[in-house]
């Protein structure tokens, strides 16, 4: 007899994540009950992934499981929030007992990690995608957002954007057979397990101006940042960090255009600049400018970014 | 040029449903940041239509915006909660401007009846797939659950359960030929466009002692509710509000297994069940037993109820 959906959402997911005091009443039930911290905003984020357009056909389930909880970790870090809760809704094809259990043995060790609770969802038959929502606090009235950049601020980015890119081609042999088996292993893990910047994103609630997460392209999340707080954006392309075993001119296309990187990119008022150079990981790029658009500063030149960022319909 | 993905939420998301005071941010970051009543339990559901599964291929698309809303709602109802916010997670195939209009309008209609705001979610391309979150607020403590049920307790249904499921099978040519087109309108409108019975769970609050929505059949429900409650339920098949247009005899399976209803099914203590009758269109239907199970009463004969509910992956 076929595992039916009720029993398999009891096995894989009723006791999957962090045990958290403030869940009153969790998966199981029409809804969730859970206890908000007073005074705190609620930050809310969702992200689904779909089999062949965030992940390759037949990849491994503990990565899809992993991804699909870290991208959404990911837009929490971009608020600055605490993330407390998350929700599961599981479409699959069929009932594969051994796939269920990878795929929620990776949502659950970055859930219990970052001290998640899974409370809900729903699971139905279909072409694999997996949605995923995260509730989280903030201090009230104190989430990042991506509109508070002004002239003058200074731009930062954590970690090394274009890595998952570059291992996502390497994952799909588009490029990179040069490279060392070892050294291509370190890149593709940048795409198969993101590892969201949720402490990153709390620390700089006093201090960032603006704030969105690389999920798109380092070039295209910056025009986005940019339009949304009405100013321009100079980006110093020679400042980028440089691509774990690639030299610059094979990182370039990755660093700019990637996306799924999952790092935090900021603007930071002048005077709390050296405060955020003391943060681990994270590295100065560029200024925002008065206008608007994004503009690439490399070996002393300027010119206009045209790349606009990864866009599900664009033709 | 084809729409791209961030002007089609633009046009299409950014004003869609109520205008709420408590939202500090919606559409268009990471996350929102919403203002949660203070004192109050947070009531999250998620729930997920997929074309082919939930609804006929080439559905109306006004039709799929309300019920993508509509089963959540039903779950916030299920629990007793106020409904607040929505997230909206779209994967489709390909933009076309006429559906995604059509769909929106049918989302939003309801969301403003029902004072929700959407708030966030994201758009992705791949299979037609609708997940949609609400997030809402109860008084602490006192959310409805399934697992409340005593033996004793009398047992209620709203509405006239099998509609949805007889307009289904109208829609999709199975059945009901006999009835007349403007019947069939009726039972059909019954599926394509549920009302959820959001204030008759929040009048529920102080009366039942478990509620559930009725999703995936009655019988299948009842079956859940007593379990989470380790109760037996006895049905009186002869007590089901008789199906508009339909005899009872043709009434019968859709009444007891018709899934798609979001009809709430309750149990209240004998002392309150008085205050329910007095409640509109609700129906006693029977009542809660000490032991397991569903049994059915019907002509005076009781026999087991077989039906164990729907299931997506059921072989």
């Amino acid at each position: 007899m076929p595992l039916g959906e009720f029993q398999l959402i009891d096995r894989f997911f009723r006791a999957c994540g962090a045990d958290r005091d403030d869940v009153r009443l969790g998966v199981g039930d029409d809804g969730a009950l859970l206890r908000t911290p007073p005074g705190d905003d609620l930050v809310a984020v969702s992200d689904t992934l779909v089999e062949g357009v965030h992940f390759p056909q037949g990849s491994d389930p503990r990565s899809i499981g992993h991804r699909s909880l870290a991208v959404n970790l990911s837009d929490i870090a971009a608020m600055g929030g605490v993330p407390r809760w998350a929700l599961l809704s599981l479409t699959l094809p069929s009932v594969d007992p051994a796939w269920l259990s990878a795929f929620a043995s990776g949502f659950g060790d970055l859930a219990i990690e970052h001290g998640v609770a899974l409370v809900g969802g729903d699971t139905t038959r279909g072409p694999l995608t997996l949605g995923v929502q995260v509730l989280g606090s903030v201090a009230a009235g104190k989430g990042l957002r991506r509109s508070g950049a002004r002239p003058g601020d200074a731009l930062f980015v954590s970690g090394r954007p274009g890595e998952a890119a570059a291992g996502l081609a390497s994952l799909m042999a588009r490029g990179l057979a040069d490279l060392p088996a070892a050294e291509r292993r370190v890149l593709e893990a940048r795409f198969l397990y993101p590892q969201p910047r949720v402490a990153l994103g709390q620390a700089l609630l006093p201090l960032a101006s603006a704030c969105i997460d690389i999920s798109d392209g380092l070039v295209g999340d910056l025009a986005k940042l940019a339009a949304a707080s009405g100013c321009a954006a100079l980006l110093e392309v020679d400042a980028l960090p440089r691509l774990s075993a690639l030299d610059a001119v094979a990182s370039r296309p990755y660093a700019l255009h990637g996306g799924d990187d999952y790092e935090l990119l900021f603007t930071v008022p002048q005077a709390r600049a050296a405060a955020v150079m003391a943060l681990p990981d994270v590295t100065r790029i560029g200024e925002m400018r008065a206008g608007s658009g994004v503009t690439l500063l490399e070996g002393g030149r300027t010119s206009a970014a045209a790349h606009a960022g990864f866009d599900h319909f664009a033709g």
